[in-house]
């Protein structure tokens, strides 16, 4: 296999593109897509502040790493989230990074803010992890960019994560969500706008690029996310992108041009939580409504 | 396991209603899907002429000894598409079925009638099988239907079937089949109506009602579908299945309670074929485009 544009020897094949290419040229060829998808989407310009989400992991470190490639001004949030080993390990990757980048890191340590670690604040309040983990993630990034000055917060979702996801609301017709699911979510009443500009790579070739680049990523997936559905939705288009590659890209992208629209996009009033003031539906937040919980059964 | 009816010891296990059966309260539970189907989706009444579409598979003759056992007055129509033995072999499983029950059975030779078989015309045209086939049929069960004052056609499509046509749809984004894919077609312009009573019935409960009814039916696919993008979408699903019992029927029934609407249900205007009479959307319809294509290349 030859690379598509020089004739070198590819290193990686992409079969939906029906294309290999050389590591200089399958470089490019990632910088390409992002940029694609932040012009097509209209997720930013050079001119707003960036905020990229770093868990340490591949995806948002090659998100950072091609912004900065891309001449983009993007600074880092990391959220140490008290998880036993692998927060401290995926910390290290991401400071390891920005140094070695000469970025700018901020990190936050979730539990000397609340006084409880993400596996102590599910336990406590006998939520699922993945769903207290998400909620917390939400407050300090919405808090750490509003109170900074950012323009936008930056995820390293990417296509095989937008697709499951999106198979699972068709799979249980969540109209509200597939109303919403965009790789562009506007800023709301004291909530941040969030885009994913990696929704057109996917997860072979962010993997790929980090490899490429040189840069050290946590290998390891989080210890608590294991059996989660999202996993089997992936399988299940893995095995459908093997028999018709181009299923998950045309899949996505054929849902946000022409079946996103039909369904109800109806966004939630929101107001400022009365304790936090980030916006939410009722009157405290999901945050706050977790934190008071969790203070309440640990005085118990 | 036991029944959840009786307590006797359970025959199956369906996951997703959460219960076993013993045989006698399993047939019960079949016959109820049916009829629930059948009322829900306003299919047809005790005084339509109905006529199955028999392939001598197991969702065909399953569907007939339904309809026959809840009182519907049903006939059958078998076509002989000159696949090499196969075809024999599923019409002499069909005759048995009918005389067994004492069922009037149609048949009708497509060699006879047309001058080719199925992998003929397949040959000469030079289109998919699958895509001829579908076309035949539908050619030649309209045309005995409308000869006949047949009210509908039955076919045995079954939950997997029709989930497994859905994701192939939402993949592609296939708006016009999203609008239009129902468990009952109406009658249009020179074209039958169409049910499928059978929707709320797993492949493995059509399957194990045959069994236990010692129904013989044919067990081998059609040789001319191997590698069908269908399997792989019945693949996927039943990983999904798996994983969470009751996958297949919400995405399929929350679609037709929820979805469905939403898809622009353009159905295209039909006009009589010049040829033959029955609906199309050209000139001429393309089962007789078909057989002119195959008689001029025969006679090159």
């Amino acid at each position: 296999m030859k690379c598509v544009t020089c004739g070198e020897p590819a290193i990686i094949d992409i079969k939906r593109h029906n294309a290999g290419f050389c590591a200089h040229h399958f470089i490019e060829h990632v910088h390409r897509q992002v940029e694609r998808a932040i012009s097509s989407f209209r997720l930013f310009s050079e001119n707003d502040r960036l905020l990229v989400a770093v868990s340490g992991g591949k995806d948002s470190l090659a998100l950072w790493d091609i912004l900065n490639s891309l001449g983009y001004n993007a600074e880092g949030l990391y959220l140490h989230l008290g998880i036993e080993g692998y927060s401290d390990r995926s910390q290290q990757k991401a400071e390891a990074f920005a140094t070695r980048e000469k970025l700018t890191l901020h990190c936050i340590d979730v539990q000397k803010e609340t006084g409880f670690s993400i596996p102590g604040l599910a336990h406590r309040v006998r939520f699922e992890p993945c769903s207290v983990c998400g909620t917390v993630k939400r407050y300090f990034m919405n808090r750490f960019a509003a109170t900074h000055g950012f323009d936008l917060i930056l995820t390293g979702h990417n296509l095989d994560d937008e697709a499951a996801t999106l198979l699972g609301n068709l799979l249980h017709w969540q109209m509200g969500y597939l109303g919403r699911q965009s790789p562009l979510l506007p800023q709301k009443t004291g909530l941040s706008g969030k885009a994913k500009p990696l929704v057109r790579l996917t997860e072979r070739e962010t993997a790929a690029y980090t490899v490429v680049r040189g840069i050290d990523y946590i290998i390891e997936d989080c210890p608590l996310s294991k059996g989660a559905t999202s996993i089997g939705y992936k399988e299940a288009l893995n095995m459908l992108e093997n028999l018709s590659p181009g299923t998950k890209h045309h899949f996505l992208l054929g849902f946000l041009k022409r079946g996103k629209a039909l369904f109800p996009g109806d966004t939630p009033q929101l107001s400022p939580c009365k304790n936090c003031g980030q916006g939410t539906t009722g009157e405290i937040c999901s945050f706050c409504r977790i934190i008071e919980k969790a203070a309440r059964n640990d005085s118990d």
